[in-house]
C-alpha cells in the first residue's frame, strides 16, 4: 500500500488544511466531469454519495507543505503549488489506469472501468490542466509565494517535471516488449519517475522563497525519494511484504511485463540459461502467477533482489545527503529523513 | 477535410516562420517520444524518415498571428502564444484519436493505432505539457508579450479553455449513450469545443498587449468560429460535400453516436413517428452505413438539416460581428472575417 498518513513535520491540522483545499477546489466546479474526479480522490461514490472517509496517498502534496516548512514558509503560501502538485499526480494515475488496464486502485473500481476509457482520458486531462489552474490562486499568497517571477518558476519547474515522467512514461512502455532492458535503462526511467516528487519538495522551497542552491538540493531529495519509490513498488510488486496480496496496481504492472531493476540484474548478470528462462517467460503474450512465481525464484537465485534492495537503500541515502548541505533546522532535516523513508517503504 | 492553407492575413513567409518555430520546438528534444510527436505533426514517418510535405490544419496557430497582426502586434511576439495553441489542438487530437478509434488522421495510421493507446495517451500528456513549456520562451520575447503578467494571463486562459473543452468532451462522450440530447444541450458542448479557437484569438491579443475590451471581443470570436466548426463538422459528416466521401474521423464521430445539432432539432422537432425511428436507430450498439442513410434521410424531412445550418452561418455572422466592435482597420476586419469563413467551411 501507498503511504496514506500524515508525512512526519506535518500536524494533523496540516492535513485537514490540505485536505480542505484540495476538496474545495474541486468541488467550486459545478459539472458532472467534476464528479468524477471527486470519485477518483476519494471523497464520494460513483453516484455522487458522500464516501466514509478513506485515506488516500497524499504524500505529494505533503511533501510540498513539508517542504515549504522546511525552508521557512507556511501553508498560506504552499497550499496551492501542494494541491497542483497532488492533481498532478492524480492526472497521471488516471492515465495509468487506463493504460495497464488497472480495474481498481484504493480497493475501488477505476474511472475508466466505471466509465470507460474515453470518459477517463478526458477526466485525466482535465485534472491536468486543473493542476495548474490551482497556481494562478498563488497570486492572492502571502509573502515571496506571490511575486510573478516565483509562480513563473513554479509553473515552468511543473511543465517541466510531467515532461520527464512523459518521457520515462515512453521508455517504459517501450520495454515491455523487449527481454533484454540494462540497469541503467531502469534506472533512467525510474528518475524519471522521480521528477514528480522532485518538484513537489522544488515547489515547497519557491513557496517559501528560498535561494537557488536549496531549490537544488530539495529537487534533488525529492528526485530521490521519487526514484528509490518506483524501483521499490516494483520490488514490492515481485515480492509483496510478509502477509499482503499483491493488488491490482502492482498485478497490472507485472502482467504488463513491465521491467523492473531485479529483472534488469539478472538478465545482465544471469547465466545463459537464466536468461534463456527469462526470455522464454518475457516471450507469452500474457504472464500468469506460475510465470511470475518462477521469475522471482530466479532472480532470488540471481541475487537481483538483494541488488535491487541495496539501489534502493543508497538513494535514501543519497536523499538525506542533499537534506545535510541545507542550512534546514535538525529537526525539519530529520522529519524530511524520515518521510523519505515512509514514502519510499510504504508501497 | 480540415483547412490546410494559409489564413488570410498571414504571408507564406508568416506561414513557414511558424512551421519552422514549431519543428524547432519538437526536435529541439532528442528522445523518442518526441519523435512521436514529429510523426503526428506531419514531418517523419514511422520509422523517423523525413516524410514529404503534406501541409496539415495549422488554423489554431495561424489564427494566433493573424489575431496578433490585427491588435497591432508581430511574430516576433507571438510566435510561442501561436506554437502553444497549436500543441494545445494537436493534444486533443491524439486523445481523440484514442477515445474514437481513429485508425487514420491525415490520411496516415493515427498514434494510437501505430504505436498502441497507452503510447498514445502519454503523448498526448507530453504534448500538453510541451503547450505550455513553449510560452516560457514568451520571457525572451519582444515588447508587451515579454511582461510576466501578460504570460500569466496567457496561461491562465490557455488553462482555462483546456478545462471548458474538457468539459465539453464529458457531455459529448456522455450523451453518446441518450437519444434525447436537445439543442441547447449541443450548441453547449460546441461552445465549450470553440474555446480553443477562442484562446488562440485572445493569446493573439495579449502577444499584441491589446487591451481587455480588444481580448473579450476577440475572444469571442474566435469562440464563435470554433463553435460553428464543430457544429460543421457534423453537418459534414452527416452530409460530406458533394464529391468527397467521409473520412475516417467522421466515420469515427458517427458511428460513436455522437450526437450533432440536427439530430438534436429532429429529436426535439419531429413527430412521435421520427422520434421512434431515431430512438430505434441510437439503440443499436453500432451503426452501419444503411443506418446512417436513414438518419440523414428523417433529418432531411424534418428540416434539421437547413436548422443547422441556419445556427452555423449566424455563428459566422456573430462572429464578424465582433470584430466591429475593435478599431482593427478594415483590411485585418475583412482577412479575419475571411478566415472565419475558410476555418468553418473547409471541415
Amino acid at each position: 500500500m501507498l503511504f496514506t498518513g500524515i508525512l512526519p513535520g506535518l500536524t494533523a491540522d496540516d492535513s485537514d488544511q490540505f485536505e480542505s483545499a484540495l476538496k474545495k477546489f474541486v468541488d467550486a466546479r459545478e459539472l458532472p466531469l467534476y464528479k468524477m474526479m471527486a470519485y477518483h480522490l476519494g471523497w464520494i461514490d460513483q453516484n455522487g454519495e458522500p464516501e466514509p472517509v478513506v485515506m488516500q496517498d497524499r504524500s505529494h502534496g505533503h511533501l510540498v507543505l513539508a517542504a515549504a516548512k522546511a525552508a521557512g514558509g507556511d501553508n498560506g503560501s504552499s497550499m496551492p503549488y501542494a494541491v497542483a502538485v497532488e492533481l498532478l499526480y492524480n492526472f497521471l494515475l488516471v492515465h495509468e489506469d487506463v493504460q495497464n488496464a488497472n480495474t481498481e486502485r484504493n480497493n475501488r473500481p477505476t474511472i475508466w472501468w466505471s466509465w470507460g476509457p474515453a470518459q477517463a482520458i478526458n477526466a485525466g486531462d482535465g485534472i491536468h490542466a486543473m493542476a495548474r489552474v490551482s497556481i494562478f490562486d498563488q497570486r492572492n499568497a502571502s509573502g515571496p509565494a506571490s511575486d510573478p517571477r516565483s509562480i513563473s518558476l513554479a509553473l515552468e519547474s511543473l511543465d517541466t517535471a510531467t515532461l520527464e515522467v512523459c518521457e520515462g512514461e515512453y521508455l517504459d512502455i517501450s520495454y515491455q516488449e523487449r527481454a533484454a532492458v540494462s540497469v541503467d535503462e531502469i534506472v533512467t526511467v525510474a528518475r524519471k519517475h522521480g521528477a514528480l516528487f522532485g518538484v513537489a519538495a522544488r515547489l515547497g522551497g519557491i513557496a517559501a522563497g528560498a535561494g537557488d542552491s536549496v531549490l537544488e538540493a530539495l529537487y534533488k531529495f525529492g528526485n530521490a525519494v521519487g526514484t528509490a519509490q518506483s524501483l521499490n513498488i516494483d520490488l514490492k510488486a515481485l515480492w509483496p511484504d510478509p502477509g499482503s496480496e499483491r493488488n491490482e496496481v502492482q498485478r497490472g504492472r507485472l502482467q504488463s511485463k513491465k521491467k523492473s531493476l531485479a529483472t534488469a540484474h539478472a538478465i545482465e548478470n544471469g547465466t545463459p540459461t537464466t536468461r534463456r528462462r527469462l526470455g522464454e517467460i518475457f516471450m507469452k503474450r500474457v504472464l500468469d502467477p506460475a510465470d511470475l512465481d518462477e521469475v522471482t525464484s530466479i532472480l532470488s537465485e540471481t541475487e537481483s533482489k538483494t541488488f535491487a534492495e541495496e539501489k534502493v537503500e543508497g538513494l535514501i541515502a543519497e536523499a538525506i545527503s542533499e537534506l545535510e548541505s541545507t542550512s534546514f533546522s535538525a529537526e525539519h532535516q530529520s522529519s524530511l529523513a524520515e518521510s523519505a523513508r515512509l514514502i519510499v517503504s510504504s508501497n
